[in-house]
């Protein structure tokens, strides 16, 4: 016999695009606050996927290519989809499940993973890969969104697995202060690495040599010619490269790699503003004088290390051996102005906006 | 008691750089063949290297490095050092030992390693890297300068060990006729792999085609559009691209590469006539969306896996299943044409240049 049921909507303010941005910098008028939709909170009947509340969300290099409409023979991949306009952004979060018609998941669990810019978020299908649930709860829950989630297992990947460091080795990491540099480089002094990383303000440089242990860091636009700073750092070379720029950079580290060097390609964010007059990468002869191996990889294929990640770094974390800079905006309504911002790299550490907490 | 000795001289012909080629491609007036030189055969008292006689010199991409004036500080590298003008050449070939001041070498040897371009070379320090005894002569005393040589191990090399190819994995080649593309290709046949190479003529075609066992080939000189064309012959994509010629190839290379695909980077032919103007390489980031790796190699550090290579080629050669395309010119008047000719594509197949026989 059913009770009567009261029907309750609350409001759930949105973050959409306008339209796409195919060149240059993306802007704040590119993207709109609503407060327009309001919903059930609650998972339709017979419904597979789970209802959360939001509570971080993360800013991201790789949104920028979801910014540009993209043909539809890439569009069609899940990877590759853009963002649609008058449509919710996506991107990585952290939320609470407040209904869930999915087994694996229950009122109450806190996870990370891909959600969209709103207050609450019904994700159809949440896959392992795409929905992770939070296990350990003594650490700050945002970090779900940066050094315990996919910047996190990403800098772990790519150091530990692609990069294969060994003890004196000679580390370079571009965008060093950013969500996964900052952690390359304590792992990398962990590891008993020698490294220097580059950004984009004297301000970032201080946080890269005081409190993030770098053993040398500088500001890549105060440098006339990279190829002679990085000689200046790396008399003898460098043995590594961490990859997250692209371009000019990649061209001069290039030029300073040693013999049987690795660079872990992340991103190339340099890159992403402007797919109209993309910079070829000269120097890769490099590659072969060298013996350098530059390898590619994404997070997703090391989920499956995600259990021996924060093994590793849990510890770590909580005896105060690692920090994580974060660069927190507080509300919805900041998230445009979070996102672009980050492509002008006014954040300083992990750029995340704090929606809710549990 | 010393018997009365006749000083023996002999004519020593040889092939000299006339001027160092900066841009552009070298032409047969940058070199010059003179027969002024005369030399005794034999070495010096005390010397500790070796008087050769040599058979085949082998004309090879990487000598377009060395025929430009290299700054001094590349140029204290043995190598990279460049050409000397009024000095002959160096490069890889066969030759036969007429006398010895080193203990490993005696006369008669037959051996195979760097030389210059001359009748007669003494070699003032052969070292294990630079010089190697030839054990096996019942196969063409060629093939040291080709298939059981550098271009050999350095097939070898970027293709079982750089590529580590797994049967049904497509497999495409640039400079697939040349001295290292003809031999990737029969290995990745042996392999069980799916092999299509891209050349410079309709001639070559064929040979990939007909001799050497490609499942398909094409003159990359009559496409219009390199990625239409690599989506034509894969339209799966490609698993291991063996990379010679760099470029506009590269970048429609990346466009059509497979998740986990792997990229042996042994030359970049396109690039080494126009220095002045390098073609930047665009799609860099591909290797992170398809998680690809990208390596350089060279044969030097895989000289101790040369008799693991003889031990796999030989009977390959022995028994047919392996057949070595050579274009070989007769004597030294023909070097400076054959040698301009590598770069313009004239040879087809493995450009060497016979002097003499043992």
């Amino acid at each position: 016999m059913a009770e009567e049921e009261v029907e309750v909507k609350v409001r759930n303010k949105q973050v959409i695009l306008k339209k796409h941005v195919v060149e240059g910098f993306p802007k704040e008028e590119d993207f709109q606050v609503i407060s327009s939709a309001s919903i059930e909170p609650k998972v339709p009947d017979g419904y597979g996927g789970v209802l959360v509340k939001n509570l971080y969300l993360s800013c991201d290099p790789f949104q920028r290519i979801h910014m540009r409409p993209l043909p539809p023979s890439l569009n069609n991949s899940s990877t590759f989809r853009s963002f649609s306009i008058g449509s919710p952004l996506f991107g990585y979060g952290v939320a609470q499940v407040l209904d869930s018609g999915h087994p694996e998941f229950k009122q109450g669990d806190l996870v990370w993973g891909i959600t969209t810019w709103e207050e609450y978020s019904l994700l159809p299908s949440p896959r392992p890969e795409t929905l992770i649930k939070i296990l350990h709860t003594d650490v700050p829950l945002s970090y779900y969104a940066g050094i315990l989630g996919m910047p996190g297992l990403t800098a772990y990947a790519g150091f530990y697995k692609v990069c294969n460091p060994k003890r004196g080795e000679k580390v370079f990491i571009s965008a060093a202060s950013g969500a996964i540099g900052q952690l390359v480089g304590q792992f990398a002094k962990l590891s008993g690495c020698f490294v220097v990383g580059s950004c984009g303000s004297n301000e970032k440089v201080e946080l890269l040599k005081r409190r993030l242990g770098f053993d040398d860091a500088f500001n890549y636009k105060e440098e006339q010619d990279l190829d002679a700073t990085l000689k200046r750092y790396f008399p003898q070379g460098i043995d590594i490269y961490f990859e997250n720029v692209g371009g000019k950079t990649l061209e001069a580290v290039l030029l300073n790699m040693r013999q049987f060097g690795r660079i872990a390609v992340c991103g190339m964010i340099s890159q992403y503003n402007n797919l109209g007059e993309e910079q070829g990468v000269k120097k890769l002869m490099q590659l072969v004088s060298k013996s350098v191996r530059m390898e590619g990889f994404t997070f997703l294929h090391h989920l499956p290390n995600y259990n021996e990640y924060l093994d590793l770094v849990l510890p770590y974390i909580r005896q105060g051996k690692i920090v994580y800079a974060e660069d927190i905006a507080q509300g919805l309504d900041s998230a445009p102005s979070a996102l672009v911002g980050l492509f002008a790299g006014r954040n300083v550490g992990k750029q995340l906006i704090h929606l809710s907490d549990n």
